[in-house]
């Protein structure tokens, strides 16, 4: 059985955010991220498309998995992928709703990232959440999609460990009211030596425009990294600045004093 | 007076590495750059290429550096823009010998990248090194061009603060015995606890294969950054882990005790 002409066309269309959103699908590219999924996923796979190679490699997984495989020819692929050089398996998975768990969010450490634009700068946060344990992540309603396929690639799986939701900090903090809110700035206390309770928000800014004045509003205390240069450069990379911030507080929870 | 067609030809080339090379000239673009550059540059600006308006706003400060300008039509922009979208302005800068300033190798902490291969983490590396004040970044012979029109993006200004140099660790160890060599490693001491001089080299290791069995056997030391997650995630991204052991090496200097 082979793809008919109508799932491509679906698939293709998912290199869009508007049908990913209209259909709740989206598509998950490369070897490493397939093996992971299909051997435990919190999100459905409803369909895996591989080349016959790499399925009849993987054919035991596949067969334990349950998801239903189509092998393709390397030109099909290539249709449906959104990367130059597409890779030998895509996985197509239902968006399942992105509910961060409650219960956590109140006693750890959540992002809320007000507006990133980049998709490989918001896979690699949440990489980066992943690391570091945090809750959840948090984005304002205008920041790129999570299931943007250079996200997800960025993400190296961390996708799907880390629950996403897009709101207003103003609908978080309604949620959450006891929660502090940081955030993330170049004139703000030193993250060295402030002292950031395990339950907080962490906001951090948009790329190009640092943090709205809307959001800026709801935020308690600001945190920044002190610079040891000539102080002629302007900021770091947003998810270098959340990795540095992650660390140095996780690293105080760790060694008291 | 326009740009003929053999220099256009010439600038066209420089997308490529090899003519980078042979020349020993590279383009920067984008409007922050340029003027940054334009206002003092330690390499030799040879010729400003802008839009007609770009141009005349920016008049005063063309005139006083001294640079000799060409201005072109957005379609001849595009041409020898090595982005999709162009920007209004295109240096052609030379490649100055990047030689690193050695007498401050000896004091401070420097980088050795063991074969990083993605533009955007070289770039986003430098400009690391630049806002932790780093002596100097090393690379192993086979990582990234730092003057990769993409690293140049993504360093934002820092590749023109930030000595750059491509040798083996052997050679640089040769040159500077007394330093102590400290290698980022998922296995690592914790950078936390652990207890690194100011005058050090910290060995990253490339993405896909980290740190080459040549470069392992120059190490001393071996550094790791706690996970908090439940161990799943594999690692960090290059760029993250780099800006994450700078600032908690750099925040327990700044912090005694």
């Amino acid at each position: 059985m082979a793809l008919t002409r109508a799932q491509i066309k679906l698939l293709q269309s998912l290199k869009q955010k508007k049908y990913r959103q209209r259909y709740n699908k989206f598509g998950v590219e490369g070897e490493k991220i397939a093996l992971e999924l299909l051997t435990a996923s919190p999100r459905k796979v409803e369909l895996a498309i591989a080349l016959p190679a790499w399925a009849e490699e993987n054919r035991k997984l596949l067969e334990s998995s349950g998801v239903p495989l189509e092998t393709v020819s390397g030109e099909t692929l290539e249709k449906i992928s959104s990367f130059q050089t597409p890779n030998k398996v895509y996985l197509l998975v239902s968006t399942a709703p992105a509910s961060p768990e409650l219960q956590t969010v109140n006693t750890g450490l959540s992002l809320y990232l007000d507006g990133i634009q980049d998709p490989g700068n918001l896979g690699t946060i949440l990489r980066i959440a992943d690391w570091f344990g945090l809750s959840a992540v948090f984005c304002a309603p205008h920041s790129v999609e999570w299931a943007n396929p250079k996200a997800i690639q960025a993400s190296m799986g961390s996708f799907f460990r880390t629950p996403v939701e897009y709101l207003s900090l103003a609908a978080l903090r309604e949620r959450h009211p006891a929660l502090p809110v940081y955030a993330a700035s170049m004139d703000g206390e030193s993250v060295y030596s402030a002292s950031v309770p395990a339950a907080a928000i962490l906001v951090i800014g948009s790329e190009s425009h640092g943090i709205s004045a809307e959001t800026a509003q709801q935020v308690n205390a600001w945190l920044g990294i002190p610079s040891y240069g000539e102080g002629k450069t302007e900021s770091l990379n947003a998810a270098v600045a959340t990795g540095i911030l992650c660390a140095v507080i996780r690293g105080k929870e760790s060694i008291p004093g």
